[in-house]
């Protein structure tokens, strides 16, 4: 039997004993939903990921796309794994009951992802359609959104998001892409798009691409640096008012980028207007404008955290998998004896009976639940920032969405890297094989610390920007549910008192380093170790996480009796106790740095390299 | 051009200007050694290592070796490959003169392989033939020791070493191998190995394999666990006195096992006498005792510790690869502005601008160099263990082996992991391709902390066996050494003495820490977090490596006068800076739960998972 992909009871732990997804249902928006819909929504997910993607995670990993020359070709059981995704309404899951969805909160709709992130990253061909769907109907003309979105969100057409360029990356400011004003109100593009995931496929008719451009300002010129880049709606096929495909439009595939992992999933180099599909005779990719002119980041930034959150939750279904699979090896493997049981007639032991392993797994348990709690912490978040009754609350809840994007990015993908290579180091020598599924987790989560803004332009991000944000008020508002924990469990006593003073001390310390680093005189000292405080936020938020995480188990203890949730809760704990007394106070030497304004990578000088 | 493998200058600085490697040449083994004839053998492992091997570490990657039933088939350019390096007399560089070797100093053997560790590791079919003929010359009789070194230092045999079987992995006192005892003095061996490398390829004439098995004991049943294992040579194809070669012995090729990285080198899964191939008509590889009865693994060890250093060398030429190649990337790739500088009509800068690209290269120097360096001490001990004049330094020597081989085959491992994780993410998405070299690296670097003994039972033997060997000898060795250098440090005064004395203070900590632990009460307590211990014992001996090159360049730059020249020892100086002031702190936390006796894992149960 083969390990499960995501612990059940985990999910419903973090749900129901923890978020409280239920309560969402008093609201007007989820009024059709209850816990039972909840969990069959879950038990669809399990299903379709186990049946259908998990199956397949190891062929698309071995029968890369491949490019034809015209289209990008994949293994048929893709087909079937997207097509029976997409028909169970998992695809349109948190879309309004109009567009077809299910009104599903976003926090149950991100807990059976992770189904599928576990199952198979490789397969997420349309993993980008419900952003690129949800910003076409926030910034679209009417025309547009009548012509993509219903398709988009039946799975007909899959979505694109299409920022970077071969030699800009990260740096928008500098893309070259061009769109001409036509006098029918369309546009002409023009230019490459590099590592478009699902760029071209053939699981679906059609193929919106979401692009930035520059168009032309006033004095025939584009608009220097990210204020001139506006956002555009770019079909594969051009799809008439009918919904009906027109003509081929003037995109086309320059390359499939060959990765290291998410090996099924096409990453493409992308030409705009080559000429290559003449449309009316003439070169230029036809595309609309989405938004305003001169607006496209802003446009753009919904799709982008929405999709950072997305890696976020990715990057913990891998932690998860390889988690899972990991425990299922040590449980049945058998080698050695313990330490002062040498006897060599004895049998070996399960592998688990090893303390070193015993402790690769709590480790793994930590990085994998407490990144799919903070992941699913931020999408509950957005369900509380979209459905809050007052404004208030929603505009704390976005705050706190904007302060904690960058960590939930960030964080899952640093140390669920770090979990995949504990699940291949619990299995030796066979997890380093492919004849086992470990090696693959650790190769596929080696992007999430890359796409999607690498940890270095996060860490900018949340230190140059977030934690100042609104003077502050994201922080505060952290701060304030921090207070709340800490107060419970003082509540409470004992050992989780101890923690809740110990995350309260951290927390004293990151105010007092965010003083001294935005004190520091200029922006290159206060960013000099950006990193550095990324990974200690990172992980103290986590801290508190697992906290949470601790006393809603001491509450369900009191109430519990079957040994097997009683063993679950205790795990739960022992998982937290680890965080407070092994991973947490890691955050000192780099609060240390941060608080000295360490200097040394400043002052490093290229010669001396 | 492509990046060089490894920085020739630092080399030099390790083996001349810190280790004194020439010191070596007065004595009676090295007499005909000088500093010239090192750098010539430098000059050619560069040459052969760039011209033959570095071209062909994608193709073997690529172009799998295969099995076709009979024998294991490898790409035709690996065998030109071999053939220039054993043909230069790089295979047999550190042999007597007698048996047609160069008599070369280990330490200059070791810095002139690295060359080839970061031009391909896959094609290190070789790689175990030095150790294996030196454990026959040691141990072997001399009618094995004429029949099989001169051909394996030729290359024209290859050697291996045969421990793990499927079911026992790194548990030797489970292995099941039976060597039965023939009337004419051979053995006949049945049974199954695992993992072994270059179990069969098509690069030479003959393989011998150094296999351990269990001979049954007076009650005609083997003698259960380790006590009962012994050595023998099993020659795949039998060899006559005269060296040609006999029949086809009873060895075969079960399966190759399809590896994450190190695709190059041929991993077999080998069976010993299934009676494939009939010796005289009877089943049974036929092979001869090494060393006496029930004594292998201590023969064995001989080769298991020269193969731990290897292991060692290995990942830090990865790192180094990595390294060059990331740092090459970053001087030539523009992309972004700096903070505060952000006109985007200004042309973009090269990433090594950016201080996080600036601090992802200078850990990785840190690693890279660091691990060389430790290596490179470590082989500078064995020449002394060899050949120093007087039996003190030599069992010094010998001690402070025994205690460094744990570190210096964990530690490159597991922070030259990161180093080529820090690699990729200097290339950004480009990185995550396989257009770029160093996915691969990272790829190959994940199986230095699985070989050769896992990072836990490193972790074992260096706080259960190590610290205390020889009533704690070896450690008040190690004491003495770092003492030395905290004296001269402190004669300079400035930073290094600062940074001599946090030396002396983290060792002060970890000498309480270990008498803490074997205070402890019992070996599960003592051991509980080990792992902890190998982490903070071997990072805390990488920073006193640092201190030691920061000193000798601080003697260096008194007289230097070219820029190219200060420019280096500056860089070795700013690295040292950041062991110190970002590395070395890092043990804290681990040192605080290993003070604790921090039972976390252990109190962690099955059922809590």
């Amino acid at each position: 039997m083969p390990a499960p992909l995501v612990s059940r009871r985990d999910l419903a732990f973090l749900l129901y004993d923890w978020l409280d997804a239920p309560a969402l249902c008093a609201r007007e928006r989820f009024a059709d939903h209850s816990r039972e819909t909840f969990d069959a929504v879950l038990d669809l997910a399990d299903q379709i990921a186990s049946d259908h993607f998990a199956p397949i995670n190891r062929l698309l990993d071995t029968d890369e796309p491949r490019f034809d020359g015209e289209r990008v070709v994949t293994p048929a059981a893709l087909k079937v794994a997207v097509r029976a995704y997409c028909d169970a309404g998992l695809l349109a899951a948190g879309f309004d009951h109009d567009a077809g969805g299910m009104q599903l909160p976003r926090v149950v709709q991100r807990a059976s992802e992770l189904y599928f992130n576990a199952a198979s990253v490789g397969a997420g061909v349309m993993c980008l359609t419900p952003p690129n769907a949800s910003t076409l109907l926030l910034h679209a003309t009417a025309r547009d959104r009548a012509r993509y979105v219903p398709a988009l969100l039946a799975g007909r057409f899959s979505g694109t998001m299409c920022l970077s360029e071969p030699q800009a990356g990260s740096s928008l400011a500098d893309i070259r892409t061009r769109a001409v004003p036509q006098a029918d109100g369309t546009y002409r593009l023009f230019g490459n798009k590099m590592w478009i995931s699902g760029g071209d496929h053939d699981c679906v008719e059609n193929i919106v691409h979401l692009v930035l451009a520059k168009v032309p300002g006033p004095d025939g010129r584009p608009i220097p640096g990210t204020r001139g880049i506006s956002l555009f709606a770019v079909p594969k096929f051009l799809v008439n008012d009918d919904g009906t495909l027109g003509a081929r439009n003037d995109v086309a595939v320059a390359g499939l980028n060959h990765k290291l992992g998410w090996r099924g999933l096409p990453n493409c180099a992308m030409n705009f207007g080559e000429g290559r599909h003449l449309v009316d005779g003439a070169a230029g990719a036809v595309g609309t404008l989405v938004g305003t002119l001169h607006n496209g980041l802003a446009c753009m930034f919904h799709m982008m955290n929405d999709a950072r959150i997305m890696i976020g939750n990715v990057a913990a279904g891998l932690a998860y998998a390889g988690y899972l699979h990991a425990l299922d090896y040590a449980r049945t493997r058998t080698q050695g004896r313990l330490p002062g049981a040498k006897d060599p007639a004895m049998p070996p032991v399960r592998i688990i009976e090893h303390v070193d392993v015993r402790r690769m797994l709590l480790q793994q348990k930590c990085y994998a639940e407490g990144a799919a709690a903070l992941v699913l912490y931020c999408a509950r978040l957005v369900d509380e920032q979209m459905t809050a009754p007052d404004a208030g609350t929603r505009a704390e809840a976005s705050h706190l969405l904007d302060l904690l994007t960058p960590v939930a990015k960030s964080w899952p993908s640093q140390f669920g890297q770090e979990a995949n290579s504990l699940a291949i180091q619990v299995h030796g020598g066979y997890g380093y094989t492919r004849d086992f599924a470990v090696e693959q987790f650790w190769r596929d989560q080696r992007l999430n610390p890359i796409h999607e803004g690498t940890q270095g332009i996060h860490a900018i991000d949340l230190l140059g920007r977030k934690v100042r944000l609104e003077g502050g008020a994201a922080l505060e508002a952290l701060w304030r549910r921090v207070a709340a924990t800490v107060d419970r469990a003082a509540a409470i006593g004992g050992e989780w008192r101890s923690a809740a003073e110990s995350l309260e001390q951290w927390r004293l310390r990151i105010v007092q380093t965010v003083r001294t680093l935005h004190a520091a005189g200029s922006l290159d000292r206060t960013l000099a170790n950006a990193d550095a405080f990324l990974e200690a936020f990172g992980h103290w938020t986590v801290a508190w996480v697992w906290l949470e995480q601790a006393l809603v188990a001491e509450r369900l203890l009191a109430g519990a009796a079957e040994a097997d949730e009683r063993a679950f809760l205790a795990g739960k704990q022992q998982a937290a106790r680890w965080f407070f007394r092994r991973e947490l106070p890691r955050i000192g030497p780099l609060l240390d740095a941060l608080d000295a304004l360490d200097m040394t990578a400043t002052e490093m000088q290229d010669a001396w390299f």
